[in-house]
């Protein structure tokens, strides 16, 4: 088989774009054996072209001028892995218009802009590759978009968040506050020296923007994901959940429902511990997809860090580079938000199960009081724990969990029982989630 | 989008042939939705065309005649769901001759005479599309063969035959002997009423010599696998390993080396109950693959049955109209066999660790000589588990696990082992296989 060479520009030299070069210099000769291509790293673009890394680039291939890369007509592929929204919207299109395809794994670009550069691709007829954007180095993206093309997607639970999973296992194993497991996971390499985009759900939720979209064919705006982060979990949660028999996850949650509308949420859930997903432990990410033929199929994998990313990066460089993505890029059709709005299901409408937690004042009647609260609002209770021992204020914590009850009943109920006197401290309320488990019949 | 019309030909309308039927006929809205791929299946050949199915065709389009398909220049993609070797075998190469791309899920003939095939299609310049003849509607071929193609793949762990796994989880679950879950099995449709092929090892040795030829970039010869099936596997084995923290899988292995000799084996393998895999019950797949970048990929779902197999033809078919799966294709390199044959491990110099048990006489000086004979051939023991109770002439069972322990060393001990006067039965020997579980560092 002749080779084929091809020459790749990348934008961004820092973790990952480090990762990709490596990859690129290093299975140069393994990629051209499995596929003909013989990749050729051409060109880097940093601002910052001083500072020493752990890759070691051919001479003279590193600029802090981005033109070098856009006018080089060779350069077929342009890789955009500057992240953030503003400058790299700005390269994207200025490769795009520069005759490049794109590859990048910017899922807060995509999420945010994705469908004005998806035009201006379509408009040069070039493509964007990203599979990279979600869930690191796990073939997400073409799983659901190749791999499970032929099913109707009812519904997908992923664990998208590397950094939130392991606070949260971290706190579930070792019993940690919060701040303790951020610490930890920060000094690890696993959180950020500003983790907020993690911790507060929204990396999630740009994931599940694009996960959704390219599952449910539809466009999808982060407006309409509900997103709630862990900023706030306390362990004294985690373990009474735990003694309920469920594990807390920070989910990204896409569903439909029978009259085909789609549901997107972000939030901490608390799953049953027999669950698969609630044994996707540290780093780690999984994502569970039902469709009406295939059933559950599961991806599991690293979804973050230098090396798995970039393994996403690079297969679709040569996904690109044969024109595969071109023509998948080509093809994907996603019905337009005004079509598509209708169908997104409103927040206030879904159904799950909830855990609720009060502080209540240890005097007769509090139960009672709770008990018509709920009743009120049409909640049924599947279960109660309530421990000896003191919170503030001398109380004592009471955990309910609900049968699958509308949101905007139990919003109603927890704002009338924060009134309640006895009630001392605002109630905490974490969705539970029924992952299905298909099952041996 | 304008949308494509696909016109698509079935050979074999059996239980698969069902399903893909019924996906194209009833999802044909949604894939053009999703793709702008019109499906339309034109053309239904089986030698039976009067046996009631669970599917209704439209008028006239089921026959006998292949010539029919074959002689419809309109048709593009042929769908091999024949099964076996010999009649699909040419029906193929009569479809490729005719002009026709090919899909199926035979994985027997592609394991046998994939080479001659792969030949016959790059002739006629068409493409064989397979990702139905491994682990039914999971991913993994393109995975692999996509997601994952810038690792270096050093080695991947895979249960991908849903009958001996589900023999294997009832005899472990429910302490039922080998027939009585093969009878289970076969009432609930698990396992054929002639489920050689399946609980020999040879279908997941024809699943693994495809896998590993595309995960290893090397053809792969059944000869080139170590196969052993589960027909002789005992309840008491399943007993004793777990107390010892194992769970008995039928695993698909292959495993590069530093010096990149290949070994691929199938075999009952002892694996940690706290592994992944040992998680993977009933009539499920699952495959770990790890690579040099990604580290450990998990895909994990049903890997048979009507829609299943279903969604993973049909998620063929729309790859090869949509062009991709030439293309692929026409870049897939084997590296050819006799330059390959080097590089494929012999069996005997494989390294593993080994449960051994023996049913040997309650005397003195048993473990004497037993101790002696591992020692002779360097095996060393990490673990001894001795029960009170009796076997056969009055037997009692020694079960021994060793350390890592070339295969030939073993080989050896067993047969002296065997010619001990002491030791009553053959003694019984599986594999450990300690798959490593990439973690949190």
């Amino acid at each position: 088989m002749a080779e084929e060479n091809v020459k790749v520009g990348l934008v961004g030299f820092g973790t990952v774009g480090c990762g990709v070069a490596r990859l690129i210099l290093e299975q140069a000769d393994s990629i051209a054996a499995k596929t003909g291509l013989r990749l050729e790293l051409a060109c880097v673009v940093d601002t910052d072209t001083k500072s020493p890394r752990p890759v070691r680039l051919p001479e003279g291939i590193l600029t802090d001028d981005l033109g070098t890369l856009l006018n080089d007509d060779t350069i077929k592929i342009g890789v955009e892995l500057v992240g953030g929204t503003n400058a790299a919207k700005q390269i994207q299109l200025q490769m795009l218009a520069a005759g490049k395809d794109v590859v990048t794994a910017n899922k807060a670009l995509l999420a945010e802009h994705g469908s004005e550069l998806y035009e201006a691709a379509r408009k040069h007829n070039r493509c964007i590759a990203f599979e990279a954007s979600c869930a690191g180095g796990i073939p997400i993206i073409s799983g659901i978009r190749t791999g499970l093309v032929a099913n109707n997607i009812t519904a997908m639970y992923g664990i998208v968040n590397g950094t939130c999973n392991y606070i949260l296992s971290s706190m579930t194993a070792h019993d940690e506050s919060f701040s303790e497991a951020l610490a930890q996971a920060q000094q690890k390499g696993y959180a950020e020296a500003d983790p907020t985009l993690d911790i507060n759900g929204l990396d999630s939720a740009h994931k599940l923007a694009i996960l959704a979209s390219i599952a449910f064919g539809c466009e999808v705006k982060l407006e309409d994901i509900l997103v709630e982060g862990i900023e706030s979990v306390s362990k004294d949660d985690i373990r009474y959940g735990g003694e309920m028999g469920y594990v807390l996850k920070l989910l990204a949650i896409g569903q439909k429902s029978e009259n085909n509308r789609i549901s997107l949420r972000v939030h901490p859930s608390f799953i049953a511990k027999a669950n698969r997903l609630a044994r996707v432990d540290g780093p780690f990410n999984a994502i569970s997809i039902f469709g009406n033929a295939v059933g559950q199929v599961m991806f599991y994998g690293r979804g973050a860090g230098m090396m798995p990313t970039a393994s996403a990066v690079v297969a679709d460089i040569i996904d690109v580079a044969l024109g595969n993505s071109a023509t998948t890029f080509r093809h994907l059709h996603l019905q337009p938000k005004d079509e598509a709005g209708s169908v997104i299901a409103k927040t206030g409408d879904f159904v799950s199960r909830f855990y609720i937690r009060l502080m209540v004042k240890d005097q007769p009647g509090v139960f009672s009081q709770i008990g018509r609260i709920l009743a009120d609002n049409a909640i049924s209770i599947s279960g109660v724990l309530q421990h000896e021992g003191r919170g503030p204020q001398d109380t004592v914590p009471v955990v309910i969990a609900t049968h699958p009850t509308r949101q905007n009943k139990v919003t109603a109920a927890l704002r009338d029982l924060d009134n309640l006197e006895t009630v001392c401290v605002k109630p905490v309320c974490i969705r539970i989630v029924d992952i299905p488990e298909d099952k041996d019949q």
